[in-house]
Formats: C-alpha cells, sequence, structure tokens
C-alpha cells in the first residue's frame, strides 16, 4: 500500500489510527484479540513482544531462544556509544525515560542495525536458493563474491574488538538441539555460518561471526520480519542503556562529558587566531 | 557523593567511565561478574535487567512477578502520545530504532512517570510507621490527609478511562501466593490498596488503582530502586511503541499527522489577518 | 577517509575528538578562529551558523537569503507530525527541550528531508551539465525521464495540501535581484524550476514547487552542502515545534493524545476475541 | 486550566488541536494573523522565534540583542555532553535530524537549564521588591541568604572552567547602550549582576556570571516567559549540535565512542568472576 495518503485511506473509511494490535475500551485491554489479564503471569516478556510485533504467541521453546537473543545483546561497556550517550544524559538533569531514549536514538544502521541486514541477506539468500534450485553453498558463494566486489561490507560478521566471540558459540549451542528436535528449520543458522566460513576462507583469516549475525540468524528461524529488528535490539540495549544510566545518575556528577581534558584526547585543528574584517557585520 | 564533579574524581584516580556493571575484554564480556556465555539461556530477561540495574539473580519467582509487570504495561493503543508519536514518527523516514526512541523520549512524569512516585511513597510511609512505631492505616491517614490539603495527586490511584481496572486484580492475585508462602514482603501491595481504598473512602465513590500503582508496589516488594521505575517502564511499553511504530510503517503511508483536516479538530484561535507596520523590518 | 576506525586515527597521533570547530580554555572561546567575544552582536544567527558549519562568514547579502529559508519553513501547524509530537510531548512530563528534541527527531527522510535529496540532485545535474558539456534542459529532461521511469520522487516538487506555495514566490522575490547583481549564481534556482516545470508540462497539470525545493535551491546558491540539510531544517522547524509545545504545554492539559477518543478516528481491525489454549504457558 | 482533561476541552467545543500560532490552508500559511510571504525576507530568525512564541514582532533593536544570545550559547567544544551525543550519534547511522536531536534532548535543567531557573529568579526577585517595597540590594541580600543556608546552587553565576567569561562581559556590553535609551529596563541586568556580587562578597572570591545567567537576564529584559528557556537554548546549541555532528559524519568513521580504550579511562570496579549457582535458572 506503499505512498498512499493516511487522508486518502480515511476518506475510503478506515479509521485515522487503525490498528490490528490493541482494542481499549472501559475496564478492558484486549491484544491482539487476548484480555491482557489472561496475558499477565501466562506468557513472558519475548512472547509478549513477538504477540505485539506478529500477531500470535511463539511456543515457550523458541521464546526462550529468543529471549537468549535479548539478554545477549543487553549491554558491551560504556565504550559503546549508546551506553555512553545514555550516561551522560543522566548527569544533564533530564527525565530518566528521556535518558533511555537518549541511548536508544542511536542503535541506528551502524550500531546494531546489521541485524535487519543481515536477516534480509538471510531469507534473500534462501528464497533465491529455493526458486532457483541452486544449492546454499553455490548461491552464497555468489553473493559473497558480488558484495566484495562492490566493497560491501557483509552484515553480522567481524568485530573491532573480538575475533571470536562467546556469545555466539552459546546461542549456536542453545539452537542447535532444537534444530535436530525439528523445533526451528535450521537454514538460516547454516546460512549465516557458511557465510562466515567462506569469508574466512577467502581471506585466508579466522573471523568472528558477531552478535548481530546470530541474532539476525535466530531471529529468522523463529519467523520475525527483518524491519522490526532495530526496535527489537532497542529493547536488548535498553536495558544496558537503563542501567548504566541509572548507575551514573547515582554518582550524582553533574553534565558529565565524554572525556577528561586533555590535550590529545580533544584537540583544536583549526584556522589560527584571526578577526572579522568588518564587511560580515551585520 | 552527588555535586562532585566529574574531574574530581578522574583527578583522584578513578576511571572516567568506572563502571561496576560489565567488562569487556577480547573475547570476554561479564556482566557483574557471571560470564555473558553463562547468562545466555540460564537467566530471562527480567532477571537480566534485574542484574544490570541491581547487581544479584533475582529468583525464578520474582522474576515472573517482575515480568508479569513488564507485560501488563505494554500497550494501552494508539491514543496514548507515546504509542501516536512512535507511529507518526514511523512515517517520517527514519531511523527505527529512532521511531522507538521518540515514543520513550515522552514516558516522563505524567506519562507513566506515576510509578516512580508511588515507589517512593510506599518506602516512605513503610519507614515512617517503622520509625515511629505508628500502625500503617494511621501513617498513610495523615499523609493523605496532607496530599489532598496541599491538592497532591495520589500517584497509582484513578484512570481517565477505567474505573475498575483488569490489569491490577490480575497482579495482584499473582502475588497473592507469593506473600502467604513468605517470597515477598507484602507490606507495599497492602499500603498501596490501602491508600486507595482510604481515598475511595474520603471521596465517596469507586475509585480503581491503576497500572502505575500496582507496578510500584511490586517493584519496592522486589526491592528494586524508585529511581529506576521511569526505565523500567520504558522497556516494557516500549514493546507496545515498537509493534505499533512497525505496524505503521508496514502501512507506507508517509508524513502521518495526528488527525485527519476537520474543522472541529484543528482549530485556529489566533489573531485575525494582520500585517506588518514596516518598524520591524530587519 | 571513510570506514576508518576511531581507534586507528588515535594511535596515529589524532586526538580521539579532533575538531576545527572550536576551541576552548580558560576564560576564552574561540569559533573557527575568531574570539566569541567578536562574534557576539556582529553576526547574526544564519551566520554564526554558515560559520560553525562551513568555517566562513557568509556575506550579509546572502545570510539575509539564508535567514529567509529558515524562518519559511518554521511552521506548518499542529497536523505536521513533528509539530505534533513536540505538542503531545509538552504534556508528558519531561524536561521541556526533550519535548522540542522528540519533534525534532522526526524531521526525516519524508519529513524536510527532500531538501537534502534535491541539494544532491541540483549539484549533480549542474556538474553533469558541466562535464558533458551539455545544456541543462537536456540533462534535466534525460534525468527526469529515468527518474520517472523508475517511478522515484522528484525531491522538492509537489505537496499534499497546496498546488501554489506562497513561500516560494517569495523566496524566488528576493533571490531574483541577487543573481542580477551578481550576487549568487543563479544556477541552482534555474535548474529546480525546470525540473518543476518540465514535471508541470509532462503531467500536464500545474504543480508547485514546495519548501523543501526552494530551501534547496538557495542552499546550493550559497554552497552549503546537502549532508547538512536536515540539521539546518531542524533549527528552522524547531522554532515552531519550541513554539507549539510551549502553547501546549501553557494549557496545562495532561497526556494529550492525537486525537478524541471517536469510533471512526480509532479503530481495531485485529481478531475476535480469543483465548490462550494453554500450550503458551511459561 | 491546569489538570483539565483534552477530552473535557473538546467536547466543550474546543478543536482537539487549537492553535493561536498558525493556520494552514490551501496555498496560504499564516504565523499568528501575518501571512507568511509578508514575514519571509522582512524579519529575522530571532524575530520569528519571538513572534511564535509570544505573538508579537519584537522590534529590530531588540531582536539583534536576543540574536546576541543565541550566537554566545551556540557552542562550547566536544567535551560538552550535548555536542559529544550528536557527534557520536552521527557516526552510528542514523537520520542526521536524530543526531542533533540527540544532542539536544540533553540540555536538560543541569545543561543550559540554568537560564529558565534564573529567569524565574529574576521576574520573582524584581516581584517582591515592587510588592514589598523594599529596595533590590534587601532583596537579594535575603533571597540569597535563603539559597545559601538551604544549599541551593544560584542559577546563573560560576563556572567549571572559566572564572571570567568573556560571552557574559560582550552581552553586558551590547545590552549597556539600550539601557541608557530607555530601549529595555535595564532591571534584571542588574539584579542577576548583584547576585553574582553579593555572592562573590559573601565567598570572599571573584565568581564569574555565566552565560546561562546573562541570558537569563537579557530574555526578562525583552519579556520571554521563563518556561520557554530550554527550547531557545535547543535552537542556539542547536547550531553547535548540528555542525559538530556533520563534521564527524564527515570523518566517516563509524560507531564512536566517547574515549579509547585505555585502563584508565573505562575501569571495572564491580564484583570478582563468579558464577550462578544454578538456583536462578530459567
Amino acid at each position: 500500500m506503499s505512498g498512499r495518503s493516511a487522508l486518502e485511506s480515511y476518506n475510503e473509511g478506515d479509521g485515522w489510527w487503525n490498528t490490528e494490535i490493541s482494542q481499549i475500551k472501559k475496564n478492558e485491554v484486549n491484544i491482539r484479540g487476548y484480555k491482557m489479564e489472561e496475558l499477565i503471569g501466562n506468557i513472558s516478556y519475548p512472547q509478549m513482544l513477538y504477540l505485539l510485533l506478529c500477531g500470535d504467541v511463539l511456543d515457550e521453546k523458541k521464546a526462550v531462544l529468543f529471549e537468549s537473543v535479548l539478554v545477549a545483546g543487553a549491554d558491551h561497556g560504556p565504550r559503546a556509544p549508546s551506553i555512553a550517550a545514555g550516561r551522560m544524559a543522566a548527569t544533564c538533569g533530564i527525565s530518566f525515560n528521556s535518558a533511555v531514549a537518549t541511548g536508544i536514538n542511536l542503535l541506528g544502521d551502524s550500531h546494531g542495525g546489521a541485524t535487519e541486514k543481515g536477516m534480509k541477506l538471510l531469507y534473500e539468500t534462501w528464497e533465491e536458493s529455493e526458486q532457483k534450485d541452486k544449492n546454499l553453498q553455490e548461491v552464497i558463494g555468489e553473493k559473497l563474491d558480488q558484495m566484495l566486489a562492490y566493497k560491501e561490507k557483509l552484515p553480522g560478521i567481524g568485530h573491532q574488538l573480538h575475533d571470536d566471540d562467546p556469545r555466539v558459540h552459546r546461542l549456536y549451542e542453545l539452537a542447535e538441539p532444537m534444530v535436530e528436535e525439528g523445533a526451528i528449520p535450521g537454514v538460516y543458522l547454516q546460512i549465516m555460518e557458511e557465510y562466515r566460513s567462506q569469508l574466512a576462507q577467502k581471506k585466508n583469516r579466522p573471523i568472528t561471526m558477531n552478535i548481530d549475525g546470530v541474532a539476525a540468524a535466530i531471529q529468522c528461524e523463529i519467523g520475525l520480519p527483518a524491519e522490526a529488528a532495530k526496535g527489537i535490539f532497542s529493547l536488548s540495549r535498553g536495558m544496558g542503556i537503563a542501567a548504566h544510566a541509572y548507575e551514573e545518575m547515582q554518582t550524582g556528577v553533574l553534565v558529565k562529558g565524554p572525556c577528561p581534558n586533555e590535550e590529545e584526547l580533544v584537540k583544536y585543528t583549526g584556522p589560527e587566531a584571526r578577526t572579522l574584517t568588518g564587511g560580515e557585520y551585520r
């Protein structure tokens, strides 16, 4: 329906704010058709998130796997820009939720956003293999060559600090028995690992899958839409942002900048001292 | 330590970014002393949030109760400003996480913020009763009279739509057996209900406890700090914001405003047509 | 330098926070080499913005033209999502700057963002005409055909409400004498108008240039970078957001949603009432 | 009208979005009764901001003084949290306006917010002197003693880096001739300086007025409302945030954190390595 204006839809009888998610009436809060009081206590946080986003209740096993991804991405310390921004915000005298929002505002294409790109790549690779009736290794090899030719970054692979990320192994370890018992297809986990291994081979050095990569694979396995990935990561890393902002707020320090005022950290590289010539005067 | 400058602390040997929360090294991510790979799959979302915020792993039963609060507050439909702002943001061509941040930025003192005020009131009421060795009913009666005299709003009580909120009953129902078996003290649940009931009596009409009120009571029962409440609610309502923003984004409508352009919805009430006199010219 | 890591630069001797913009020392604030106390009172708001962004002081005439663009985009009423979000935020109990930031967060690709795209198109069209030694009309015709073939939207042309935007005429009226006296080249104003007129001809109906289009043309005339356009518009529309948020805050209304709770405005279209089957229980 | 619900107002015949600021119709954009095309080119940025906020066109002289305040606060380098947050955001792959919004979100009570508090103090001090028919020095002395007794910070006085802020002198220098010719009353400039001087005397050491203090005095002189101060500063410092974010974006560095990964800058101070006991398992 892309491109259609809100006014057009409204004139054709839609509500201005149509929603399939929730219905609120006096003493009633219904989510996707379920009474809220039935959901409370019976479904978990990841099940609620999935229900809100996708319209169905995820089964318990998949929900635990999804939850493991949310836990795994929760924090990467104060050198992450999202965490640092949340901590600085907490010292500036704004509402605490706004400090959390400040951090989440940074989780864009380059900071956690690789999960969305990874999911798109995984869904696309699988479809291409199905449609062209080619084996996965071949499709992956072709797509990888193309990306390298265009100097595109492979999403979900590589890390500036880690070369063997412990979070990735653990998540694969949790997912594997589920593949064996048929609870999840397993194909997206396989595709992502194949991309990593072919890239390592081409580069002739060890390369780690990163947390965005394994999150992409698992979120494809349980059928989440790629376009929602940045929102999901916002609620995962949001935990770390809230905790770090709270810790900073507790110190009572005000207007905390990014680093101490040392010459080698903050350096002016602009023009020498000069004066207006007079012509610019207002 | 309030008021101390970041520079002072640093000069005394602290790191600029001191944290007790996490330690990140090559191929190591540790949270509060635990290896991340041990946490993944073994602790739940609410346990991870509690661990990050408070430093300890909440026991399974309390964690389920905390999770129920997170689920209960997740959505209240597109008439909530946070949800509407998130949905509008999703039609404006920004990064999806920024749409989520936009909604969370609105969860301030008047929009979910009553939980923080409620928690402070509950902790304070309990302390006062302990210190002055007065019974709770008496302390509550005095504090309520004082609030009414100063025309202060009682946090966590009353709702513009509901007069008997089903979410509140359900959460009390889940908490009560835990009080009976001694898993939580129960005193904060009791205080909040006493405030509600004394207020209803004084006003001589039925008044509901709201979701902020029951969240305050339960979060005190499990020992969360009041100052973190807005951050916690950000992660609860954040689920609804993400889902609604995603739904709106899927419609493909662009630059969606708050309502259709109808005279009785958007009304200009300013001065009649006029012109500059010339003296104001730049 | 794209893709280089901050750590690499630092290891090669750069400051972590290198800047050519400002130098702050005890009792000294210098901007691009000028003492702040010389700038204050001598240069105008648009000159300061240009100096900070581009490194030079814009001459008085160009500065007035730039200022006219900032004034022209300042407000488009509460049906604009940016304005509505700012107003709603002002009723939610957050810091007032955060209400302003909420509105600005919405000024993305689809809400004012056409100026950036327009500037890129104008710079590109001019360069192509220069490099290929083709006349402008021909280059524009080819590029327009290509955009129509790919169903791309022409940035800066068309408006859902206006078909003859009065702000555009006024800005052209102010710019024209400056072209005549050689203060600005005039070529970008000409290109944008040629795009509008060729499109109107192809569509065989009147089409207005919009405020993003004329802003793009003028900002190219004075040499601003396309990539800064969304930041510039943030400071233009930011005036309207601040004023509307302030007006809303003054009413004292709390937690104001987007529209009244009427059936035809807020409509639930999801699944009928249903219950959990039991298998989903946590 | 505080506390009244939006629904009540609407039911009594108000529009849901009532505004005295702007009226938008087909091919018409009117601001406070003026046609936008008359404003463009005839009034300056500070006049437009004042018109939007206060409803009238500020005269040219006062507008220049207001503009000087906007210019003076525009930047304080990358060690300011607002600037650093904007710069980091620009490396995270979000829409550029969202990077600007991130910085503005930090301009709360403790980061520029002293202007609002200062304006309230100045208006209050003047009223008290008028009502009680006491001389200003006396009222100021009493209020200062009271603030010191309650350990309240005097807004607008003192700076962690500067002890003689050059921006303040320059702004006083620009305002003084206007007081002499009766263009502004001068009383608020006088009150703020008296607070500074009495505090310096009591502390027996030199103390500077800061940029928030002089901004408060001038904004009172021209009749701006205190509650709008954080919004106004958002548009002043917003210039610096946009310019720094743009500079950072141009470097092409991705996901830039607050500081290099050095032990003395980022320090873990939490518990030693430990393991789960098993009881916490989900």
